[in-house]
């Protein structure tokens, strides 16, 4: 890898830190929120601190090209980037990595891996980015004593075609969002697919998981902008129909999105992409409260208006950010397109605003730049770096994460209610402390919201995790009991496992399991995720 | 069934034929254009003809109030409504009727229904409308002897729910367009999911077969309409959580969606539905061929323009349905909303036109109804009586057949003419004269078109399902060939399974065979659609 060095303890490249006034913002703002002087700052792990266990695994020789047993690279591959995985780091627990960590420059490769794998009775993790923040990337826990590959994707990262007639590319699935887009940039191209964690998530991990992406409405979900796949599995390569649409059978493609790699390892798909926008229309709306935003938004969603953007930040979420001043609920409205101006749909999406007590600011519209300027470019700044948060916080013994859901808009008031007080009532058992809670919706559906909650708590160092789990059970049942789902576009990983067993038809769960038999005879793909592992 | 009764070999019910001067103006139609003085008429067959082998098996005394061997039943039964279904029921062709039809009631009559037929050893075909084109409710041909129960879901439809706020409605899957629409209405909402069988067809054999709807664009498969189903399987019920998005795991629904009834048997769903529209611009343009008429609707397409109707016809269609005098290409373009004028959308979408040839009818843009009234209208009355249509030709020996697909615009050129060619080719190989082969857009995609196909062929009576076939297979042949799907929205059913295969991912059909062993272990439902027989 001749890219730069990756933390392997948190968030982003090993130089790439939050800046000494960032950290001073961060830590005075959460030190006055708690009524603390201030936090002892754990230093982060180094890897000379760190002793693993002897790798129990050692790649055949023809193989050895390509797999590695180097500590950094196992140090790197343990965990994801959710809260207990960075307390568990900054507690130096180690104490599962995997043994080999692959890196399949092709298809061929990924072929020979998944062979060696089987045939040594070895666990196999997918790996895109590694931003998982649902425990999708770790080794099983305790487990049979089976040794764990890691293979990750991110050498296959080549744009293979490009069809710009029917606005389509084929990529190889270990891309990461920055080296997607700069391939498509010449040819006037682009995916628009911004998740938070754009910057080091791949292609074959949005799909795995159906992430959610930049735009607010229509099509949105990377399962709307695949248009075919190439799967390699145990029992063979499988390749679906590049199609805009069909009607024959039930979709294969949508069996393999949010299969998070039990079924196979996705290593190229063609996606829609788009013309680059070249016209945007984008202000922020004032709200009394949450409620009043979401009464727009719905009626604006349902209008088949579909702006781009459509992101309500609470008031307390909007004042943490400084998007707000805490008193208001703030609406960041953008419209975008490649090929005409956009007044209408603004003009009447702000008199829907207007009717539920919004106040637009019309300045905003005049400027060009105003998605990325005064109160929504406050935001999206404060959103772009809100990875680098994590680290800084933990660090402080400060429990930072976030939950998300959707449901439809007839329970969305009852879920809200519940989600905040339960995760409150949580988080004060928890630590002792009140904390904070705030919400945001990312995506809006004319049959309801996704809304995105994130917490705040002053824990115990050496207690982190159980307090953790405490308030983020707390948190999920609150979401499930209320019509939610477990996860909009976080996936289940082996967090929210007990959560999706209940949401997910269990008759379901007996036909995904049974395909995976087939699939993968001998169950070495992600053992344990969305289904038992094939031997319970 | 209180109701009228419906033809048993043909479209619609009893008393509902086509006007006198329908049948003249067809029939002097065809004979122009195939160049002949006229047509003998066969009569459609009589109830009191066919002799009907006896039933192989009886209802248990339990079940004998909602299963029935009545004659017409049986026939009504036998086919669903294609060119070769058509010509055997005027060859008075019923040999393989299925042996009982049970109406269930409610759920627990589909639980003891599947049960009583997993004890028997019968086959199980789920019926929604019967207005399956391409051998869906059809009692497996030849076989192994076992007697077939065909499940009439009709009196399953009721209205359970209404969601005004999320915009959701409950129904129970036997409920018929109509029906459907007319329990809606009260609450001044719609589904608005208009396909050509509307009238006859259901809402759960909409969702087996993955139906296309009303819309040209964006939410208009009734895949993106459904927000959660319950499904009565031979192994026990499964209902999925009404939610408007969720990433947890791959979608359970999508894996019923396209399932054909070999998984099980959809009892419920909750269905996405709208306001009534209240704005409406309507118009139509001219262009000087087919290709100049895509150039435009892609650009609109990919322009995020979502028109509620964007239909193109050839010039030849436009000539036959007498919606243009066939020197041109027809495009019927409509914007609809609940909520906002349109004047911005339809003005951008004209200059997009003009940009490539298109003549709009500038006049129609006035008028409150122009999209019944002019070429619109007339097209539209035209494609409304489609179905019936059909009985009329097969009666006068013409076998008239549409085929659709969907393809990147990429290879839509190529496809077009390919298909055009063979399906041309194929009618004069096979009888002996050449037909009319003409083709329109239904839905169009940012990446691709639906085209749609309709052939027309004088066969010779006593032949007519050879020299049938001879086209078909040619007509789908170049379909695959071309990077089309088998079928964009009319489904799978027994007639497309040798494409099917083809074009579906092998192990796809191995992961689904295995979901199907474990949801109807003894293989009752619909034995050879989609998948061979659990004992193959």
């Amino acid at each position: 890898m001749a890219q730069k060095r990756l933390k392997f303890w948190g968030w982003g490249h090993a130089d790439d830190l939050l800046s000494a006034d960032d950290q001073r913002w961060l830590a005075e703002g959460w030190a006055r929120r708690f009524g603390v002087d201030g936090f002892e700052v754990s230093p982060p792990p180094a890897a000379e601190e760190i002793e693993l266990r002897a790798p129990r695994i050692a790649a055949p020789a023809s193989l050895q090209a390509i797999c590695t047993s180097d500590h950094y690279e196992r140090l790197l591959h343990s965990y994801g980037r959710s809260f207990p995985d960075s307390a568990r780091m900054f507690a130096r627990d180690f104490s599962n990595p995997p043994d080999v960590v692959a890196y399949p420059r092709d298809e061929q490769d990924v072929v020979d891996i998944l062979h060696w794998c089987a045939e040594a009775n070895a666990v196999v993790i997918p790996f895109g980015g590694g931003t998982s923040v649902v425990g999708g990337v770790n080794p099983p826990a305790g487990g049979d004593g089976r040794p764990v590959v890691t293979m990750d994707l991110k050498r296959m990262n080549r744009m293979l075609e490009v069809d710009p007639v029917s606005l389509a590319a084929r990529f190889e699935a270990g891309v990461v969002g920055p080296e997607l887009e700069r391939q498509l940039k010449p040819h006037g191209l682009t995916l628009r697919h911004f998740p938070q964690s754009f910057e080091f998530s791949t292609l074959g991990g949005w799909i795995v998981t159906r992430a959610g992406g930049h735009f607010a409405t229509v099509y949105t979900h990377i399962d709307d902008l695949v248009q075919s796949m190439r799967v390699v599995t145990p029992s063979g390569v499988l390749e679906s129909r590049r199609l805009p649409a069909s009607g024959a059978g039930p979709s294969p493609d949508r069996l393999f999105m949010g299969s998070e790699g039990i079924l196979g390892i996705v290593t190229e798909a063609w996606v829609r992409v788009r013309p680059r926008p070249r016209f945007r229309s984008s202000t922020t709306v004032r709200f009394p409260d949450l409620f009043r935003a979401a009464d727009a938004i719905r009626q604006i969603s349902q209008a088949g208006l579909y702006p781009a953007n459509c992101r309500v930040l609470d008031s307390e979420e909007a004042g943490i950010t400084e998007a707000g001043d805490g008193s208001h609920a703030l609406l960041v409205l953008t419209f975008e397109s490649p090929d005409h101006p956009l007044d209408a749909w603004m003009a009447r999406s702000l008199e829907i605003c207007r009717d539920h007590g919004g106040s637009p600011d019309d300045s905003a519209l005049e400027r060009k730049d105003s998605h990325r300027a005064g109160a929504a470019g406050q935001w999206r700044d404060r959103f772009l770096r809100g990875p680098w948060f994590r680290e800084n916080l933990t660090a402080r013994g400060i429990i930072r994460e976030t939950f998300e859901t959707a449901v439809t808009w007839d329970r969305f008031r009852a879920l809200h209610e519940d989600a905040i007080a339960s995760t409150r009532d949580a988080i004060a058992r928890a630590t002792g402390r009140p904390g904070s809670v705030t919400c945001r919706f990312t995506h809006v559906y004319p049959d309801g919201p996704a809304p995105y909650f994130t917490f705040h708590a002053l824990g115990r160092k050496g207690a982190l995790i159980d307090q953790f789990w405490e308030i983020k059970r707390a948190a999920s049942d609150a979401l499930l009991r209320n019509g939610g789902t477990i996860t909009h576009h976080h996936a289940v990983g082996r967090d929210h496992r007990y959560w999706y067993d209940q949401q997910r038809p269990e008759l379901f769960a007996v036909a995904l399991k049974a395909a995976k038999r087939k699939l993968d005879p001998r169950g070495i793909l992600n053992p344990g995720v969305l289904v038992d592992p094939l031997w319970a």
